[in-house]
């Protein structure tokens, strides 16, 4: 498990004070790509290395408590596989110890290609590996 | 059924040159908004009418294909009741008729007190008349 | 000149209920994307034709009154040089007719190069009659 | 003087791989939040003891060199009185030590009425003396 922080600002937040939904999103984005990088995965990094991209096939979040601006949001990351060509990222996001949601994005593993065009292609166990993912007990295709 | 319209904007992708994930959320809700407001309820009508706002429960999409910058985005916008509380909002964004992809968001509806806090509420029949939700049929709760 | 509007959205207001300022620079390179749009130079074609981009070199605005969500922006623009390697884009932003700011971009012209590096070069002059940019009067150079 | 940094995330980038500029105004205005947050004023803090906020009257930034994704961004904020009802708040940004740009924000000292409407009003002297703002000598009035 891999965890980090944000703090909410004042622009992150709507009219009614509380964070303006999307926002969680761009967190959870931004929570992979420092999982990813804490493990000396940069996108640049990805790229060089492993000749791949992890785009985006799906995304879902619940949404328990709002939370506000100066609130400090703590995510909880945890991998694993979802199938042969895809895994999956869940997201467990609290404020002072309490729960504001929860979510999840599928992402698919692909090859680039010389045209600048992708593919999708079985993940790497490699890959897999540096993420702690856990590799023996694959949840269902989805 | 309500259809709305955005132009792919250069900011809105990212070095990959696709659109960045979580502004197809950002979308979701502007043209949530579009819908309320092209009948008449903007979120101030809401609340001087009914006393009442929609807080997000939950929010989902799937991504068929990637869209690029100058693309328009066309979503079509279905409402139906989930419940006693809440309601579904679901989209379907597509580009020169290519499916991009399609999602949904769960919305409770809440009365404001006079305390400025919120409170979940039954659905006004009244505003889901008015959004054009199917009323006779409703889906599970969730 | 050239006029685009935009309508303020729900998130796009902090929790004043003004909008958080730093949209409006959004809208700015929007309305000057739209009006590259508009004399059929999206930044691809851009990049085809004149094998050019127009990075951000500085950006400024006065705000003299707020807006609000359900607020239309509309947008005037304003394109002149700023020099020989350099052009202004002025933008003069209103809400019902009622000034809301006004601001600018200074842009270079830079040519890309084969390892994807670019080089500020001398402005295109079809670039700048293709923008209607009054060519005659140069403002000083920054 | 006070300091504080940012990381620049995938979703902060534009196609070209470099930030997208309007960010850069709201990690001003992040920064700007953190400066008040770290001296005990956050924003609810801020009205509850002055009765005020404190809008946006100006946002000015030059841009010297791109940033890019996984780069940490220093910003460097100094506050300065500009005038009686105004002061200004400067930053200066860099990566690596290499100055990526500089810009400033001027911020109106508006007193909040019962009404909900703001007005102009003379700076409070405990708050620039909060910010460490030069009180002695004070640049010109914008």
């Amino acid at each position: 498990m891999f965890t980090t922080s944000f703090t909410i600002e004042w622009g992150d937040c709507d009219e009614a004070g509380i964070v303006f939904y999307p926002n969680y999103f761009y967190w959870f984005d931004c929570a992979f790509q420092r999982l990813l990088r804490g493990r000396g995965l940069s996108q640049r990094e990805l790229r060089k290395r492993f000749g791949a991209v992890t785009p985006i096939v799906e995304a879902h979040s619940d949404f328990k408590a709002p939370a506000r601006y100066d609130d400090v949001l703590d995510i909880e990351i945890t991998v694993q596989r979802a199938g042969e060509r895809r895994f999956r990222v869940d997201y467990r996001f609290s404020s002072k110890a309490r729960l504001i949601g929860a979510g999840y994005e599928i992402r698919a593993w692909a090859q680039l290609k010389d045209d600048g065009t992708m593919k999708s292609a079985p993940l790497s166990e490699e890959f897999m590996s540096i993420l702690g993912a856990a590799v023996q007990d694959p949840v269902q295709e989805f």
